[in-house]
């Protein structure tokens, strides 16, 4: 059994329900621009190695929530954690990008694949469960996967890429094999959700961090399809509790009516969007979450507070079935100086309760 | 005095007239998929000893040509040749992308920009003429410039970028010296473009490469405002002659009804994009140009050409007042193989020669 919980603003706002003030996170606030995270980060000799070790993810977990008064945890982890659990060998080499030591590239091992044993994720569901219990009920957990896409992306590439020339080309040519690799991620991305909701996630995020390189039409169909199918299959409540949904498409603004579609609570948005007018589009069918672009954070304290204010004003004061999660665009830069989210946090924590007495 | 035209397709698809077939060039389809361009590149030693050359230019520039039934020509040349002349110092090392030896990052660097002298782009403008006489009338003859936008991020991140941390860190931190930058690159842009009209252009095109990656709010005030201030100034006719101006913003579907509004003639999109919704946001106000995936010539000729008709149908029969010229959403690979561009090419003009006789 877990603390109950003292700041349910985030879990609040990602329902749609009224809040005191607009809660803030930041996608990979416990990260490299923090000087702790780096000094566990050479304890733990690799990013693996500090992954996979439940002591040292629940300690960088907390970091970020000593120094800020974020309003939600995240689990430290990776997206890449089903595919490395599907046995195609996930890496991190010094100041370079995952790379997976096996592609998934032709017939035989498109053939090969399946869901995985979730006994082989154990490491991630006992990091979820022994932060749950360091948090003591301050904040929210959230857990997270790559979407289906996203981890087909790398799948296919075996890592970054400029182009997604070897994932487009499959998909092109092969759209029967595109489509079983994508279903077989979708059955392990649900199940591995759902076995980090068991464990204590308190809500839980699909990265689909690639979506947005797909033509119109073959996001429907190679990202989205599968992005709904996982929705449909995770829990949507947990021992009588909601568990509330997040679905992020980076660079999928120009699809914000479908993707709001798609079974998720809360759809993230990055910093190309307006979202006042992403707010009008999607009514009071979803919350949303973002969208400050995270090179803001490289500006002064007086900078930083002004672009928070900025976002916001455009979202407008959030009414009732309006809910409003403020967020950076996409991760946090590995040089950011940690003064700016300082600010940052204050600034939105501060002016969201204006606007809400100013209403 | 040069030729007449013998194909003016495009020159009408730009200006929304009527045509008996969809228009068809390929960004950057003049290189390195050609082996003639890489024989050529080879002899010339370096890539701007291939730009700088009137003669090697020539012959690159009309390669493709020889080879598929495009409906025009683009000048070989580079989008960074503006800050080059500058005096930035442009290189390109081998296997990597363009590098400036001299960036533009403080007060001082900033106060010394100024519209550099046109004598030395001569190589470009003596490129525009003799393209145009070796052309012989053929098709129309494209020239074109980066945006001041896109060639700020260059002249401050020194190069290419992953996350644009150091041009938005400048935007962000110091918006008086990025105006001043990109006010100095819009009257130089507008005299270079009208530089290449005089010397025979017969069409200019704007890439506004990485306007996508800004916020909303900044684009428009960073991005869109520099290139209508550019095309305020472009000639929009030359010797009693329309001269047809493009605008194309990579990530510039979210802003298209304000980027319709710039002044192009012609807004160009990537794949992102459906063109069916485009075409219908913008009206009568622009033709469009885009927006195959440059990932589809990666698959076999039948799967090219389905795409290529998937593209068209979404356009739909080119009415009067709805110009379309068909384009990739970005540059070619160099990766792709030629045969797949003889498909696309022939499936384009086919199609919507098929398209106009069934309305």
């Amino acid at each position: 059994m877990f603390a109950s919980l003292q700041n349910d603003t985030f879990l609040r706002a990602c329902l749609r329900q009224p809040t005191e003030h607009t809660p803030i996170w930041l996608m990979r606030q416990a990260g490299r621009y923090l000087p702790e995270y780096r000094a566990t980060r050479e304890k733990a000799g690799s990013f693996m190695g500090l992954a996979t070790n439940t002591d040292y993810a629940t300690e960088v977990t907390l970091q970020p929530l000593e120094r800020f008064p974020l309003d939600a945890a995240i689990l430290f982890s990776d997206i890449l954690t089903v595919p490395d659990a599907m046995g195609l060998g996930l890496s991190f080499q010094q100041g370079e990008g995952p790379k997976f030591a096996r592609q998934v590239r032709d017939e035989a091992a498109v053939a090969a694949l399946e869901v995985p044993d979730m006994d082989k994720l154990r490491y991630v569901f006992d990091a979820v469960t022994s932060i749950r219990h360091a948090l003591n009920g301050r904040v929210p957990l959230i857990g997270f996967s790559g979407s289906p896409w996203t981890l087909a992306c790398y799948m296919v590439e075996g890592g970054g890429s400029d182009d997604y020339r070897l994932v487009k080309s499959l998909m092109y040519s092969r759209p029967d094999l595109m489509h079983r690799i994508l279903d077989v991620n979708a059955r392990s991305v649900a199940a591995y959700l759902n076995a980090q909701i068991e464990a204590g996630a308190q809500a839980v995020m699909l990265f689909d961090s690639w979506g947005g390189v797909l033509a119109d039409g073959a996001f429907q169909q190679f990202s989205l399809a599968y992005s709904r199918q996982v929705l449909s299959h995770v829990k949507t409540e947990h021992g009588g509790v909601r568990i509330p949904r997040l679905l992020f498409t980076k660079g999928g603004g120009l699809w914000l009516d479908e993707i709001a579609d798609a079974g998720a609570d809360v759809v993230g948005l990055d910093w190309t969007m307006n979202l006042g007018a992403a707010r009008a589009r999607v009514g009071d069918r979803v919350a949303l979450q973002g969208n400050l672009d995270p090179n803001v954070l490289f500006a002064p304290p007086q900078a930083v507070r002004a672009q928070a204010r900025a976002v916001l004003d455009s979202f407008g004061n959030p009414a009732a079935g309006h809910g409003h999660v403020f967020n950076l665009g996409h991760g946090i830069s590995q040089f950011t100086p940690p003064e700016s989210v300082e600010a940052l946090v204050d600034e939105v924590h501060q002016h969201s309760r204006r606007l809400r007495t100013a209403a």
